[in-house]
């Protein structure tokens, strides 16, 4: 009889509920894998080798460098997840994964609702049409948070309202169906599931939500299963970090550029045959002042 | 140079707008393929025939009712839809889609809310967990409307308040966050998308959701698709009604009731060796008096 | 610190290959949750209740009878599976599950493959255009199967030798690239691969795959994996045993036919509105004789 | 009544029969969407704009730079495509199509089978564990030749054979049973297939399979599939082009080596902390002399 495969790492921490917004968490139930049994698998397509742990990192750096992405999909997470209801609706987009989510229709679902942290509420940004300006000025903040409680609390009062409602005809039914009840709640109620997810896709999630133009609700889940993967697989977290996280992307024009200024070409924007925006975010990611 | 397949039943309808519920639509955008598609792809793994109409339904009725449902996959539909987000929210649980929605981060939303119509009010099912019973009493029904409506109008006004706070210290910036403002909003507002699915995962869809388990709300939805379909591959229709929508399907134990039935037996619940609710369903399904 | 889901029937053969055909095997490398992970997640949907192991089975019969699938999707397994490129083939069309399978690019392929034993060899039926009909005379079966050894054996030799021609002009370099030698070996070589799949779609595979219409070759893994269930997760092995494997579907038609019988009518093939083949199938489900 | 979405580009060679390698083709069957059907998408989500084509391209380019996929889910490709079985095998590995292929079942399969070219013959590569190194010494490749091609055809004679034995018992039965006369059939022999694919899913093939990691037999289809992208929708074709095909990634590592030459130092691979293959990588990227 063989034992399964071990996280060290995470062994420690399955089954506690780590915090995340005002009242969600992110709790870990189970999971199946670890670093040893990407390069398992992986030794199936490429061939056996020797396996000390820096041969292992070297097999892990080179599938995350070549884009050979199906010996991640042999590990599986899955977690108990308290979020938001407009979270939630992103995070679904992700399709690879499986969810069982409380129901509405079953279950009364409780008054918790998410209020940002002060420090959280901006201006609209006007530059960027999906993202975040300056702080909003302190009484500006006082009064949205005094609006949005208000508002919730009123429409969770109402809920409980609806699902009370009598039958004078028929008295032991009561209540508006729980399905109809629910229609007017908040997008920002908590909701909950229990959500599996592969490496492979769960990486993929972190590509995206763990990013600049995330929306910073859902930022903060990927920052905790982000730390999750770096207990549950260090190789591959330090292989993701160094290949995706922290590397980028040059386009065909953007390499270009790069060649004409190490062959010593003085290039701007103008001569650069880049659009302004590609044209400050390889100035970024190359430590270039862009003026 | 090969003319694509058209669905004559399919044209005169593309790009119309059928109405559902009170601000909801359904529009069909585009599509590939018809029922001689279908066909052409199954003669591919079945072997050719002669390609009569009447061959071509008996071969759709064979992979129907032998669940060889990839040749169903060769077609595909595009839909601009409009539904409240309650909806929407059921609707992306089935995965095998594409889907592009209206963003709330990028864009102020339409302050359209769904209100049920007066004869869609029940109160909570006693027996069912997630139904409705009997209708709302007439002034409940009158109470609860005007809650939700005038809860609605509330937030919706809210929701535009933030979406214009000014900012004393920076005039051209202006307004909370719109990826903040929204959070407030109720399930019932109405989002839109573009849903694209092949007609394989149609049919699966309207086998969960063209369902008397189905909240009401999503049925209206599925019973539109449904005469899509009907419209656009007029065999797969048929073979779908028989092998799916008015089939059944029995356990092992209630094969054998049947069994014992025809051989004579008188059989009750009792002796049915089936709970109470599939022995109803059972008996239901074979118009018998369960009593 | 909470502990892994634990399945005790599964933990003794974790890690045993358990043998199918002649050369090939399955060998349980790892799972993820057990029956109770089922319900813990089916819970957080449809509320929780009491913890009973009755109150589990009713759940889990519950889920599989209405077709509520995703809380089987909870729990994954993988395997390190030997078997024939040509049932390889068959099985790689379930595309939502993960597999790295070894590579005649970066490896030689080791010599085996697959002959079926003497009682497994039919002749083409005649009524079943997929099927095998009578079992083939002895003097045949010996005549065949030595065809088939030779033939094998030879192009193994061949491969050998394309892997070793020698080149004069570089002699460090030899023998013809791997991913070209093996373009000729047949489709009966063992390969190997991991197989990850969660307990829904492994489930949907047994559906089709344990099946009479299935090929005898691939019926043999299934019957191998569908044991691995039974001791994995024993609610879940008995709920589909009740309601899929030993279940049936009526069609409208079917169910109209059953109908008509139960209320004391005679019915035959012709008054059915049945054709022959699902005429047959009812009456063989029904034990009735369908003459 | 509106129009279908039409690609100028690619109704010309609806229904043509692209040839590949000696026996194969590629074939467009149908298609749904353009270049405009993605813009229309993305727009729901991004907002609306106005529609010059040159605002339509920005808007593309944003998308592709942005790994926005979803709007290029919207279009979908139909092909009929017949390829050797080795090449089948690599190309089935993308699981989000759907393909509908000739069942060797029900089906005799026809007896062709692929030979490689001879100035595709290659020794294996020293360097490249899964490539090909020098041209084949010249009678090396006439004799592998020789050798494929008898050995591929006695096995399709006896294929033959094997299909039309007597059975004297029982005359009208004869020829083993197809499913498992074929058993033996090399790899190289030729299959059919109905393959669709969303645009999406179909670049990502192409990221993969035209590469010069792809063994020179898929990327043939490759090359093929990257013509038909290019006529039908040209805008995504440059996109994709720009940002992906003549891009390229740069780790963590490798971003900072760039940073450090463009700041005036002088770097090696000792001091560049890369190994020796993404060193060798990086310079041929930069257009710089790896030494």
């Amino acid at each position: 009889m063989a034992a399964r495969a071990v996280s060290e790492g995470l062994e420690p921490i399955l089954g506690e509920a780590l915090s995340v917004l005002d009242h969600g968490f992110v709790r870990i139930v189970d999971y199946m894998g670890n670093d040893a049994a990407i390069v398992q698998a992986a030794r199936v397509s490429y061939g056996p080798g020797t396996k000390s742990l820096s041969e292992d990192a070297g097999l892990i750096n080179y599938l995350m460098m070549n884009a050979h992405t199906s010996p991640f999909e042999m590990c599986e997470i899955k977690f108990h997840i308290r979020l938001p209801i407009f979270v939630a609706r992103q995070w679904i987009r992700h399709r690879t994964a499986s969810a069982n989510e409380i129901s509405g229709r079953y279950s009364v679902l409780p008054s918790d609702f998410y209020l940002p942290a002060a420090e959280q509420m901006h201006y609209q940004s006007t530059s960027n049409k999906q993202g975040r300006g300056r702080p909003l000025l302190p009484k500006e903040k006082k009064r949205i948070l005094e609006m949005f409680r208000s508002d919730a609390e009123q429409i969770f009062a109402h809920y409980a309202e609806a699902l009370s409602i009598p039958n004078e005809e028929c008295p032991e039914e009561r209540g508006l169906a729980r399905e109809l009840a629910r229609i007017n709640l908040p997008l920002s109620t908590y909701t909950e599931w229990y959500w599996k997810i592969d490496l492979h896709n769960l990486l993929h999630f972190l590509r995206l939500r763990f990013s600049p133009h995330a929306q910073y609700e859902i930022r903060a889940y990927a920052d905790i299963l982000l730390g999750v993967v770096r207990r549950w697989v260090p190789l591959t977290y330090s292989a993701f970090v160094q290949y995706e996280l922290e590397g980028t992307r040059l386009s065909k024009t953007g390499l270009e550029v790069v060649r004409r200024m190490l062959s010593g070409e003085r290039v701007t924007q103008e001569t650069s045959d880049l659009g302004k925006r590609e044209w400050e975010r390889l100035c970024q990611a190359l430590h270039l002042d862009s003026e």
